[in-house]
């Protein structure tokens, strides 16, 4: 059983959740090497997940002969030319989302992915991986709302973390980069279409903060497809009862509807404030079991010579629509999206 | 259009109920009698229903030949000679349940059924009317679920009112003929069978005066059937979230359960305590609807002569399970049912 | 007890629904004229529900001094007229919505409800009365979610009445004007403020007559409110499930969600599918009780002399907002709303 | 980092799931040994997850040296005396759930236990490590429902799988002992008091194989408890919606109900058949998560010295109930339990 050796590169918080996946939950894997500007992550590496090798030096862990394949889990800015030095170094790669934070980022790693088309690259949209998810792809292909035409996306993060989104807001892109890259390629994925025109407007009620930051609270934006399909999306950051992630695909012939109640867990309190469901808190309680899964998927991929759902062209789109998005948003006006 | 001249007995708040419905919202009948041993509820009758006749004596006014037919709402124990004497003077009845107190007065009332075979006799098994209720029994009877074998009943008070229950608890014949008298009858009515066997048990937790006064706050009772089947009930008298009304009826093709979440309305709460419904706070919240609905049934029935769902024997029979049901607790035996 | 003495004017599906909870269901009024150009309804006031006074001609209608109010569910093209000659004539006004089918009607009406202070007029937002929305409202008076900025809508027609929608797609006004205009209420009267900008879009994936027509199966619209809060809204026509009417309000300190499952009735059914809930199959269906409670209102608010919570403004601002959604719909522009 | 070193005895399917998590996803623990008496299931233990040794002898294994604990998921027969020669050699023990078939053989585990007491044993009530049931527990602990004196548990396998079912009747033990252990765990569990008392019966409506194999196909159960509280256990083994287990607590205070819609995921159908959630299939694909729980909790426990949970007196105990059960289930009578 030939299993294949990782290298991560990024152990925040994110990061971590890979790199225990990696190293304890899946058998077909090892992670071998650990990258990272922060020591502390390195000795967390060593310590906490036993691995042999780290590096502060990205170049340095690319070089490494030992290593198959690098996840990228570090700052946005850094995964384009990340991606690119790892496919040159012939690793595959997996890239945590977004691609790149501009287009011109993006297109130079699609350049890498096309010179190698031996690698694996892979894009962490994890929530396609997720159950519920998957499960209304593979009911979609299976006929059972007919035709996909319009995907009603919420993703709300809590209140309680609210600090430091508001401590962000300067660096964050605005809200609909921040947030809004998840939806738009779900919609993309669950419409089998490409986004042509969007328009977005947005609100802040609660924290001043987020608007003398230039950004927003809340954002709402609704987009016209190729196909003719149509979007909308609501993104947030303050729900008060937790993490909010809902997806609804209306079709032809029925409706899929994901997590309207986005419950923690079965169980239903029954009490002074009625019949309750508790919520779940984070993205990475919501998600745990799909950063598993698409990691699973990486591996597999990767050892079968399989081409994973998730491409960098995949990502290069969704960055496209985000700055379309936040343009609509910023300037008010109807942007085309070519 | 000929409608029909109701009197009624007894104006306590569930005879509030029957009466505004004649009154007001059925278009065929008028109430034109009401009576009462309380002045109050006879000024009542007269100033807010505008009801020209009002009687303190029930004799007298089954002798008005103006009326058509008597709707009885008076305390159990009455409810049984009340019949006989209206059906005696040639009255159609509408009893409240329970039919009688004791298994002798119900027989007497079937006496008096049996020799006025043309008067129309009803008993208030008003959740039969409820439209949850008719529908989960259209569905049955449409094979939805195949054959009903098992009836699964919860009936619970809410704690808000529990000071009256405690109050009443040394007058009201044990929780099981104060509280079951429904679910006995519905599992009767869904499984179309007649209980055999029973064995019941109670406890007290959190008013030790239940305890003192001979009775017990939740009860818990098994049914065997004729056919075969099985009924469990649970009935209580402490809801912190409110009246709890909640019946499942399993046969061998599916399951139809009724009102898990007993909601106000159809409105959802997403807040600090995660996702709630509040729920109903009382059984004339839950059941307005099926008061009017089981009302409007007499009075079609009473004037195109059809039989209504529920006879007399319906009632005699769920009084005897509630007395064997009280047996069953009261000597911790199981108790046989003839 | 004086009663509201009321005629009726129109009597097709929704005006029987009136007529009965008039002449049968509401105390404190009488059904005692009714008027239609078609003699069928006529005969049907007069046998079924006892009308003694029936007029072909309207202006008839309004002169006779035995009537207190008229009720107007005639075609929406009629609406402003008729309420400016029953005011005029001296009756109180309930009429349906929409209040016109162009702002310079509304305007007439507005004029003839300015010139009679002393006259009860009432446009029939029905949605307003339905238990759950009432609730939602009072709960937001009450604080439970802080300060509403979102309201996210959908209303959609059962795929069950597609042919009839498709028949009247030429002289609908666009599905917006058709099917919007309780969404555009709604969002106002929760939000508080008034909508000053439109963007909106339509697809037609399954019935090619409506775009045929000029007009679209589905529709998506945003808005933006003075106050910076938005609107989201989604109307169809051809949910395989039912009649799907939903709506969210997003608050800084929780959102209420409103019927997100269209649910016919409290019992879930466990089979081969799943669990699952059947849907309301229609609007009277879904809003029966709130076409009572409506009508109560109005007898109500003439008999005590309390002013409506609609009035004739709310009627031309939503008319306003609807145009200007259809104008974004059929331009694919941003449109202004003064 | 020590990890501990166990050998598996039963690779049938629940014994993979165990190995496979033993194996492949948790990360201070290794399967380094497998017996079982079918060689196919040594060639996977070897094939596919690498195990170094296979047994077809299960005392041989024992005697390994090389091995710290032992995991036992053989026939329920087996369980006994394998518990108690591991533990004479000095392994730690977990094993599958039911303790024993008998109470006899539970009392010789108890005393082997009781030599050891500085072996770790654990038995496998894995719904306890549930995250829903966990965190209910967690919640009853903190006071969120008062004082727990009721438990209502349902548990009914998949039509799907009757046919095995129907093959396994005879020797099954009858469907208490067969499908009522983990109820019965739970109900000590969560109310924190042993049964005293016992009523039971059956149904047979749809398989009659099962009361020809003097089985049935569905029971009932009622328990008293010391404190006074009470238990209700409905099992079944025909649900055509999939596998249904559900729990509710009643407290003082409040209940907590769980998985009351079985649901596979967090999707929702929308279709002609209502708004839908599929059901999970299987008691694998319900509690995937919990097997891999409560084994890292084995695991834990071993490395760090702490005690389980669950001990092994919670097996014979339930064992015991299970037999008291049955019995009244078969004599028809009430059965004390000391």
């Amino acid at each position: 059983m030939k299993k294949l050796r990782i290298g991560i590169a990024g152990l925040g918080r994110l990061g971590k959740v890979h790199a225990n996946n990696i190293a304890n939950k899946i058998p077909n894997c090892e992670l071998v090497a650990a990258c990272s500007i922060m020591p502390a992550e390195l000795e967390y590496a060593q310590k906490e997940l036993g691995v042999e090798k780290v590096y502060a030096d990205y170049h340095e862990m690319v070089k490494d002969p030992d290593i198959d394949a690098v996840v990228i889990v570090t700052t946005s800015s850094e995964h384009c030319w990340q991606i690119e030095a790892a496919l040159d170094a012939g690793k595959h790669v997996f890239s945590e989302k977004p691609l790149g934070v501009n287009v011109e980022q993006c297109k130079q790693a699609e350049a890498a992915v096309e010179r190698h088309p031996d690698l694996t690259f892979m894009l962490g949209f994890m929530r396609r991986y997720d159950k519920s998810y998957a499960y209304a792809k593979k009911k979609i292909e299976e006929g059972a709302i007919g035709t996909p035409y319009l995907v009603k996306a919420t993703g709300i993060d809590p209140e309680a973390f609210v600090e430091g989104a508001i401590r962000f807001a300067k660096n964050s892109g605005g809200i609909f980069l921040d947030m809004g890259i998840h939806d738009i390629d779900l919609m993309r994925w669950f419409l089998g279409s490409e986004a042509t025109e969007v328009y977005a407007m947005g609100s802040t009620f609660k924290h001043p903060e987020f608007k003398e930051a230039g950004d927003d609270e809340t954002g709402v934006a609704v987009y016209k497809f190729e196909n003719g399909a149509m979007g909308m999306v609501h993104v947030g950051r303050t729900a008060p009862y937790g993490y909010h992630v809902e997806t609804e695909i209306v079709g032809t012939e029925g409706t899929i509807r994901i997590s309207a109640v986005p419950e923690k867990n079965q169980a239903r309190l029954y009490n002074g404030n009625g019949v309750c469901a508790e919520c779940v808190g984070s993205f990475p309680e919501r998600f745990e079991e799909s950063y598993l899964l698409e990691m699973e998927e990486f591996v597999d991929c990767v050892l079968t010579g399989r081409k994973p759902g998730v491409s960098v062209y995949d990502g290069t789109k969704s960055t496209r629509i985000g700055y379309a998005t936040t343009e609509a948003w910023k300037t008010g006006k109807i942007v085309k999206i070519n």
